[in-house]
Parts: structure tokens; sequence; C-alpha cells
């Protein structure tokens, strides 16, 4: 239950077609009733299909939806349908067009760097950050989601993430005790610590982490670390280029988690969509 | 003047931080004067620097701007910096970051169409379409003009484009027909016909189209188009499928216009954030 | 298919009814069943009925709606009737009947000036400008819209319109160069602009002008213009200062476009309520 | 201190400039340096020239504001100027202008009222009613009173005005009944009874009404009333087609309030604007 | 028909929820078929019980409504049940029985002051201020009307209390005058004035005043006032410190009003929630 | 750095006054020079200042914050002064005033819990839970640091809470199985398990739990749980009924975590205000 407020959906529309359909309206067709049907253009992991459903609804047509978000589409499956008023459905086109190619390219770039990562080590986790574009994380979040990766963190304010940038402010303060003041603050968090070097990485395990979260390791790297930190039971998380290209290599060095904003700037798939008098 | 309202901004903070930077907080260092520099990390067209420095002076930072929106910058620039308490710099750093490099990434990517297509073509037009990602309209349009392109329509409401999709609820009006009743309705637009077939373009051009709008047609059927009808004073917009890596060969083949959503989706360009205690 | 939020009807709901209606909770009314029917009070056409059904149905009443927007009424015919508990009818009354008699005064007066100018011209557009009183456009475009006529421009984003007002910044920029700037830049776009005299008109011709619209003309002064330009194929529209009452002399003296923002400010129309116990 | 937030003014701004000015964006021109002055171009009130003056203000120009809302201003009077980059004057050109056109076009119309009425009887009181154009109220509020006009209701949350239709749903339960009834539950607020009649005004009188309002009543009838249920105390209002023609007749009728809605729909007053190089 | 709008039901809904309830999904029980009852943890007068029910099915719960606003409950009983799937109950859950707690907290203390205070004097109003926690008011305003009270203003923007610090600006004026300017200026409200003393309160009735609040005085106090004022017609309102432990002492004193802020920070009344599977 | 929008003090500023002070007005003082202080009324932790202070300047005053949030503030300690014409000071004043009052009876509730129990056991920390009144939540977060205590969890979407209303949708899935299936999903959450029985609490130990909530244990209780199952280094959380009465009690039998709801609930805290001509 991810709700996407019916106010976002009608900025949606409104940013698409503040005044109506001018060709339509000017062709005389407002009326005409017409069907439409969304399917996929190739191999995708559907998301926001509720989301334009919604949007088509709002707008007085009828809708039918085949595909919840989660769902695996193969090319020519029925998306969703939706009947109604040529003004209604063609209003509503693009703008639900374009929110499931979106979401389902976010959705469909994460359940491949999850099922990549998994055919190696089925227990990874693909973690996605909050770097998403502004003003889309609610698609966005729920997309990957609807991949079958999980939030590496809403955003700054659920949980910790010590940064070199905050340990540059420290001044005298060492690493321990910085750590220590963290858990002794927030003791129903973990402390996820980000380091950039082996024996950044080395100190942080040492100074009580929880995750030590590798900035930028090559999977070789990333394999050294989880050798000497993993059995102490301190959880590995990759981040910083990870992508489906090398998620596997680096859920083969250990990682426990790979830390993504891949997902985010997928391209759009592909959804066809055909209209016609119904 | 793309005016970006400052709720809009309050959104994006809150998005990420709706209460603060726990980790700053818990560290105790909120009060810390810190510094922060935001620096190309390649060479990148800027767009939204202004918004990114609006929202680190929302949250109290003092904040100069370097490289405003349409600033060509090389790697190692600097775009922006800002100087403030910690937990000021802290919240706002990645939100700024964030929205400075997707709204880049696209200014850079129409920025490399529109310098590809005008080095054959220097009085091309690259039109970027309505296929934003629902969100994030104002910013991706502000970059692709940010880059030199311009929006082919901003939406339903203001131009006429008459789709195939609008052909097909069409029944016995003959498209001259409809060509005629979209001029009479709109006679301060021109009227845009989108076609897929070679016989389609004729047939727009024979029925008083102002501009034929190619849909997927290769370069070489794009030329052949324009011999025929581009004599007659008819603008042929190539559509589907353009790229930074094809806008020479449309523009090479008599395309006016080219129309493309490839920026929309074009990867985020890398900003080096630099925070130190100031 | 013109939508108007959930949001925009809410706040005008709130606007008035912030808390209630005090008079009928005060009187023990609030749960008595309660019929009431809006009737025409003259000849008018109807706009935003479909709003106020909506303002109703959200405050729990039922709605019949019989007059949908662009629908031309006579006195007594009914618009819509609803009944539900005293609270909710009263409640809705005043906002919806309100709505509907400043949109209907705005389409009724627009649908005048359709009327009377085509009476002369059947093919003259009535265009209504984007001065629309701030806080009403939503409605107002539909109105104009339900009455016949059709916007102008939506706004600045839009369309290009050349004033007086741009011209006196170009400096040593001819007005030929900087047509021949703007249709570079927006080719998708026809060219308007706007003289205040006959010789500027002339020269707005010869620099390639699309459209020609004159400001503050007389229907003479009109003719004149359009006996000399209108044969090239350049339209011409009149705008400044007219209204229902000399849109057949500017029509009549060959302007293709009339352009006004006289039905913005129409008196509302007056709209007959009955309330009474189911 | 009639505050109008930033939200309503960037509402009003994006209604026409979503995505700026495309004319002066494609004529090159956007950084000029421009000034730009706004004269009355006849007698007025002035209303929301402070609002005008923030919408400036928001696009980056640098304002002075001449007359505060409530001044009268003669013909060739300055209002306000500005100064900017010709993008961000222009873009707030005509929203701006358009706002204190049509502000002060109320406050100018509930200005002539007041005077009218006053002439006869200097402490009449002219109260205008809730009937704004929806999505106005804000504006509209403060021109009646920037014309030196009040509120006769804000809603119907505030105050208790017991209408004919009340009465038709109360049943058995007689007027004084119900006034008393009215009475018990706000002993705060003074109870005002619309009645359409001279008897239902003295039934009204009888029954302890505070404020009996007419409703098309003429100013003869009006007299009448006033002279029998007057001298016991009871305020008489005029309501109903009250206008700045009548509103004297009114007045030396007895009316002590004159309820009126015709201000908020009085035709926008003429501002001149001038524009030219810095 | 206090009108709680889908907005601000949203609001709720995603300050606890902004991107679903992450338990929930990770245990996989996301489409659980799931039944939730709330039921009255002690005796209580219900509010905003729609709200809640509102709030379950914008999740895509199906809802019944047991209880209404202004219902008294017994320990036990049923307020409102609802079925659908495990995310959208526990969704919406703590979201909408917080709000049940608190709405009804103040319902439930507002009644009974009106209880305590009626007991002794049937017709005394209890009138909340305008005191609530900021961001509630609509809610509170709707459970202080549930409870049986009325609010005592809605704001600074809808009746005339002239207060202390008022007069305090007045320098030369008197209180007479300034009642007689209230009066002239708003002939439609009752003036009401605050006192903080016996003689400031016989100046405001000797100078005018409707209703006089008394601030902060003690029952004895209000006696004595009442004696002496009360039979010119004037009301007396006692304000400042009245709870449900005083109110019957404030009204056997003689104040027809008693002005209370305490409803709105009563604590929240305890609602049992049951979940179990369907 | 709580980041809390313009939009939201606009709101509690329209709230109130959504059409100016009709006292101030109706008494002619709109523009005379005042003075405003606040100062505490009681010893107080403030909250909020900052928003008060933007509030009471987005109307036109200059502002001189002297306690920002987190001060502890003795009786007659100013918080903050102002200074501007009338109707700006009196039309901030109570939405200012009432501001700070209930944020500061907040921070000051949740100030007293963390020194109470504290006193007994310097690390505990004091976690306040999500159920905040609806539409308060940024100001009370805000409050509950300023007073020295931290969100419990901020909702349902940024951590993992497993109910027991949870376990009861498991069917056949046993806590073990619960929790490991919740470590998968959440590598990089710590699990908490909410238990009302001893029995329960050493299973939730025994299957893993990070931390175990005790919900409505009594001290003795809790004590007993934690000798048993705290040596593991699970940690123990108080909730239900958590108060700063009985605060010292958990704390000292070893609860690491109190879990309250209680401060967000407390009464308002007195501000005294004094205005006076400048």
């Amino acid at each position: 239950m991810l709700h996407i407020t019916d106010a976002e959906l009608d900025r949606f529309i409104l940013d698409d077609a503040p005044h109506g359909d001018l060709t339509t309206r000017s062709l005389g067709l407002s009326g005409t009733p017409t069907v439409m049907v969304f399917r996929a253009g190739g191999a995708l992991v559907a998301s926001s299909t509720e989301e334009a459903a919604r949007i088509l609804a709002r707008l007085g047509c009828t809708v039918t939806l085949n595909a919840a978000s989660g769902t695996q589409a193969a090319a020519g499956d029925v998306l969703l349908s939706a009947t109604g008023p040529a003004d209604a459905i063609l209003t509503g086109w693009k703008v639900a067009q374009t929110l499931v190619e979106y979401a389902s390219g976010i959705a469909t770039s994460a359940a491949g760097m999850v099922a990549a990562a998994r055919a190696v080590r089925p227990d990874v986790v693909i973690a996605c950050t909050r770097k998403t574009f502004p003003g889309t994380k609610a698609v966005a979040i729920k997309a990957i989601i609807a991949g079958g990766a999980t939030p590496h963190r809403l955003g700054l304010s659920d949980s910790i993430l010590l940064f070199p940038e905050h340990r540059a402010l420290l001044g005298q303060t060492t690493l321990a005790e910085a750590i220590s003041r963290l858990k002794r603050a927030c003791p129903e968090k973990k402390v996820v610590v980000e380091v950039t070097s082996q024996d950044e990485a080395e100190a942080a395990a040492a100074a009580g982490a929880d995750v030590i979260q590798l900035e930028k390791f090559t999977p070789a790297q990333t394999a050294e670390v989880t050798e000497r930190v993993g059995p102490c039971g301190i959880l590995i998380a990759a981040a910083g280029g990870v992508t489906a290209a090398n998620a596997a290599d680096y859920a083969q060095a250990g990682a426990a988690i790979l830390v993504s904003s891949a997902p985010y700037s997928a391209p759009p798939v592909d959804v066809k969509v055909t209209i016609s008098p119904q």
C-alpha cells in the first residue's frame, strides 16, 4: 500500500493538459466512444499501472487493470485497458503511458539487478539510494519495490549513515567516539559507516560499525574487506557505481547489500498503446 | 525566467529530510561552521544551479552561484559554494546535488544533440517532447532550454498535433476535412500531422498540414519525404528514436525539426561535492 | 475534458464554509432531508454545472446534472437538482450557485459575441485572451469554450506574440530580423505581431508576420488593413475593446480573429434556487 | 494586514507563464535591462498593488510601490514601477497588471457605492456579500475593504443569517422559536433574518431579529419597513440588487446597511503600462 | 457538514507512511485478508470517526462506521470496523486510531464541560476559543461541536473582540468612543470587550459593550459583575482558566458563556483496536 | 535544521486570520507603531520560537529571537520581541503565541521525562512515538528533539516493528521465521519486537530480536525481563504508559529506551505577551 495521492495524479494531468486536448476538441471528437489498450512493448516489470488506471478513471474513463505493479509482463501482454469518450481517453493517454514507461523502467532495471545478484547469492539485498529525481520520489520508491529492491534509506531523518563528510567535521573526536555517540543517541538504529579505503573499513569495523559501506571499491577490494571484517558479523554494503552489469561480481565478493542509484535513471520501457473507436 | 516555486523546493527538501539530519544531530555537529563546494565532475551544461542555491539558502546557508543554468562547465569548475552551520549544509547537500545532477544531465544531453545536428545544419531546431518524467516538468523544461533545445509542445492544451490515433476516430471524415476543421478552429496555430508512412506524409502535405512529423522514419526515408514535400514550404519534423547519435543524420536528411524525448532520461551527470570545516 | 481538480473544488467549499453552516446547525436542521433545484433565471449558456454537481456530491448530496457545460438554457430550465441532509445541501448551495452564475455569465457573454460575429462571417473565431481574473483560470477557460470561443493563447509559454513592448527593447534589431529570429527559434509556431498603427501593420506584413493583431483599431481602420495585407494570406486579428456590441463590425471589416477579454468580466447570470423539504 | 500567501502569487504567475516567456526568450532579450511603470488609466482606488509588487519581486525585479491598496489615484498617477532583466519584467507584466486591474475595479466600485450612500447618510455601511468569484476571495475581500466597504459575512461558518430557505425546512417550528433557538445557541452573534415581504419583516421584528435583511425591496418599501421596525432598535439591511446607482436611495430610505455583491463583478479598471530599456 | 478535505486526510496518511508499511511488506503479509475493529476503551464522545473511515477507505479498505461524530459510546462499543488486505489495514491503523483518539479526547472533554455547566444552568453556552494547536483546526472545531460546545470566534476576521491590548494602543480615544467606532463599522456584529477588573467591566458596560468577557475572574468576582451589569441585558462571558472542574461554578455565578481552550489540549481517549485474519 | 515550510506557516496564519483582524481595522489602529514581547510564564524549554518569529516576519514585523528551540527559560525570560504596525503585530500575536505554547509544552514535557530518567540512568534514551496529533507532526517532532528526546520511529516506512497484530496474521509462520525474514529483507535495520508478556519477551529474545519492546509492563516486570535477556545484548524498551512520573522507575528497571507518546499531549505552557505602543 504505497499511497500516491489524488493531488499528485491531478498534478500529472494538469502538467500536460491544463485546459483539455485542443486537437480532439477542435476536431469535434470529444464525445466519440473510444477504447484504449496498453501493452508491454517488451519484457518488463510493471509499476504504477494502478496510478495510470486512477488517472484515466479521474478523467471519466472505465478502466480494467491487468498487470498490477510488480507483475512481470512479456511483449504484447495487456497492462490495462480503458473505455470512455475520446476527450477523456486522449487527455489521459500520454500522461498514463509516460508514467508507466518511466516507473516500469525503474522497476525493470531494479529487477534485473536483483536477478543478476541473486543468481550468485540468493540472500543479497539490492538497496536503492535516496537519490531519486527530485519530484518523483513516491513513484520511484514504489517502482524499486515493484522490482524486488528495497530502499537503502528513505532520507536523512530516518537512519544513521556516517559519511566521510561528517568525519571531516569531527575535529578531535575519534571515529570510535563518534560511533559510540551515535549508538547512544539512536540505540534502535544500526550504524552504517561509509568508507573509501580498506584502512578506513578496518578502522570502522574496529570502532563498532554495524554496516560498512564501501564507496567505489572494486569487487576484488570488496572481497578483501569482506574476508577481514565479515566474519565479525559486520555487514558489508557495496556502493558507488553498482549496476546490473557488476551486481553479480559484488555479490560474489561477499557484499550482503548492494547500494545503487542506477535504477532511478533507467530509460523508460516501451508501452504500446492502441486507440480505436469503441 | 522559468519560475520554480518555493513550494516545489520545499517539497524536494522534505522528501529527503522531513525531520532534519539524524546523523549530524546525533553527532552533535549541528552548529559546526561548514563550507561546501559543488564542482563539475566532467564537461557539462549546468541547469537548476539557481534552484540548488535557493534550496541551500532556504535552509540558512549563504550561497555563491558560479555557474548559472546554461553555462558550459569543464571538469573541476566550481558551480556553486555555500557556507553555514553543518546541519543546514548537510541537510541541503544531496538534495541540491541530486537536482543539479539530473537537471544538468538533461541539459548536457540536449546540448549534445543540438551540437551534433547543427554541425551539419545550423538552423535545425531540437524540440523536446512533453514526455517528461511525471513530477519533473518544470525542472526538465528548464534543462532542455538550458541545453539549447526548445519545447516541442508543452502539452495537449496549447497546440495542434493530429495523431494517427485521432484519425482512427474520424470515421468518414477525410484527412483534408480534418485539417481544414483544425485550421478554422485554431487559425493562430500551425497544424502538425504525425505520419507513419511515406504515403501518409504525402497525403498530409496534400491535405494542408503545416508541419509533417515523421514517426520512426529512417534518415533515408526522411530524406525522401523532404525532397517531395519540403519544396512546398511544409516543414518536416523527425520524431521517434531521434538521439544524439543520429541527430546529424536526420538534420542532413532535411528535417527542420528534430523531436526527441531522449534528453529527459539522460543519466545524471557527476557533480563533485567537498565539505569541510569553515 | 477540462479537468478541474478536487482540491480546487474543496478550496471553493472551504473559502465559504471552513467549519460548516452555523445557522443550519444552530437551528437543529442538519439532518433534515432536503431537495434543491437550480434553474436558469434567464436565457443562458451553462458552464461549470459539472463542478457545481461535484461540489454538492463531495458534501454528501445525490445530484442529477441536467445541463452540461455548453448547454443553452431558457428561463426556468432545470440545470441540476440535488437531495441530501439539509446541512450538506445548505453548505453547498451558494458555492455551487455562485460558481455556475459566474461561469455561465462568461459562457453566455462569449456565446453572444460568437453569435454576433458569425451572423456576418460564419468562420470568424472569437479568441479570448489570457487576462482572466487571477485565481479563476480553469473555470474561465472552460466557460469561454462552453460559449463557443477559444483561447487566444493560454499564456506566455506556449505561443509567440511580439508586442510593441518587445520592439522597444530590440535596439538596432529590425522588425524583419526579429520575426526571422522567432521563426527560426519556433518553427512550429505562427508569429503573431501586435501593431498600433497602419504603418506598423504593413511593416509587420512585409517582415513576415503570420498574424497581425490590430490593437484598438476601429472597424474602418481594420477594413483598410485587411484589404491591403489580407490577400497575402496574412491573418488579421482585431484586439483591444472588441465586445459583443462591435464584434459584427470587426468581422465585417475582415478580421478573421476577434481577440477579446470582455467575457471574463461579464456579470454573473441569474440562477434561481429552490430549497424544500424532501 | 490581509495576508495573501506566496503560494497564491506563485499560482498566478504559473497560470500565465508555466515555463517562462517564449517570445522574449526566442528574441534573445532575456537579460536586457528594462524598466516598467504602471499608471492609473483613469480615476481609481488602488488594490492589490502590494501583491503586484510582490509578484514582480518574486521574479527578480526591483520594485517601488507608489500607491498602496486604498489609495485614490487620478489618471496618470504612478502606481508602481519596476526594473529588472526583460524576461523578469515581461513574465510578470500582465499577471501583475491584470491583478491590479481586477482588484482595483472592485475597490473602485465599492468606493463609488460608499460615496454615493454616505452622501445622504454618513454612517451607512456598505457590506459586501460572500458571493465572490470562486478562487478570488482573498483578493476580492481585500479590494472591497480598500474601497471602504466591509464584508457582510465571510461565509457560512461565522455568522447567523436565517434565510427563507431555512424557514422552509422548519416544519412546525415558529419563526419566534427558531430565532430564540439561534440566540440560545449563539449568544455572541446577532441574528440576521432575510425577508421577502413586509409582513415577513414585521414578523421577524416581532420574533426578535437583530437585523432584518430586506431582499429585493424597493427603496419605498424599505422606507416603510424602516419606519415601522427601525424605532425598535432593529437594524434594517437592504439586499438584492443594490448598486452604486440606487445606493443613495436605499440609504435615504433608512437602511443602515447596504448589502451588495455588485463590486465583485465590476469591470477591471484600466492600468497603463509602459516598458522601456533601462 | 464540517468538510475535511481529502488532501488533509492524505497528508495524515503520508506523514505516517510516506512509502508504505515496511514491516508488513517485509513479512510478505501485504495481501492477507484482514479485519480490524475500533472499540471505545472507556466512555467517550466520538469525533472524526468519519475521517478515520475515509482514511481507511482511501487505502482500499471496506469500512463500516458505527459511531458518527457526536455519539456517546461506552467502553467496548464498536466505533468502526474495516476489512481489507493487511497492508491497507495496517497502513491506516494508527493514523485512523490516533485521529479518533485525539479528536474524541477533545469532544469528550468539551462534553464534560457542557454537562457540568448545564447541570446548574441549562442554557449556558460553552464557547471554545481559537487557540487550537496550529495545524489541527478543522479536526478540533469539529470535535468541540461534537461535544456540544460551539466556537467562541473562528478567528480574527469574523468577529469583534476588544482586548486590553487594543485599548493600550488607543491613545486619547476613550473606551466609549472605541466601542462606538466598532458598532458603526460593524453593525451586524456584537461587540465583545475583554476586561481584567471589575472597574473595567463596569466601564465596558457603561460604554455600550454587548458582551463583557471577564478574563481570569473568580466565580465570586464573576457573580458580582453579573449582578451589576447583567440586568442591563449585557451578556457575561467567563474566560481564562475555565475548565470542567469549575464550569459549574462559573455557570452558577451567572456567566451566560464559558469561554475555554481547555478541551483542545485534553488527553487523547483510549480506542482499543483488534486486528485479525479475515 | 528541522525545516518547517513557509506554506505551513501561512496556513497557520490563514486558519486564524483569513482576512485580517477585523477589530484592529475597525478601530482604525492598523498603522499604529506597536511593540510586542513574548516572555516565559514559567520555567519551560522553548520550541518553535523560530517559526513564531518567521510568522511575525511574514506579516511585516521586525523580530528579535531571544530563545532558540531547546533553550531552557525561567519565568519572565524574554523569548522573542517584535515591532511593526498594529495590524501586523495583532494579526500574528495569537498564532505565534499559541504555536510557542503548544510546542514548548511538548518540549518541556519531554525534557522533564529525560531529566527524570537520566537522573537514575544517564544513558537512557527517551524515544517518542509516531502518535502525534494528526496535522502537527513537524512541530511536534521538532519539539521533542528540543526537549532532548528522539523519535522512536518516524512512521511505518522507515523501520521494523513487529507488533502482536502482525503475529496474529502470520498463520503457520513461527516468530523465529518471521524475524529471520525481516532480517533478510532489511539487513540495515534493527528488528524491534513488541511483546505483551514475559513469555513472549523470552520467545522474542530467543528468536533473534534486536530490541524487545515491553508493552504495558510494570517496572518490576521490566526488571525481570531485563535480567533475563539484557545480558544477551538485546535492548529493552519500555512502552505503554511511560510518563515523567514513572520514567525513573523504568530506567532503574533496566530499560535502555523509554518509548512514550505522553509529551505530545502535554498541556501548552504559558507564554506572557505584552503589547504596547512603540
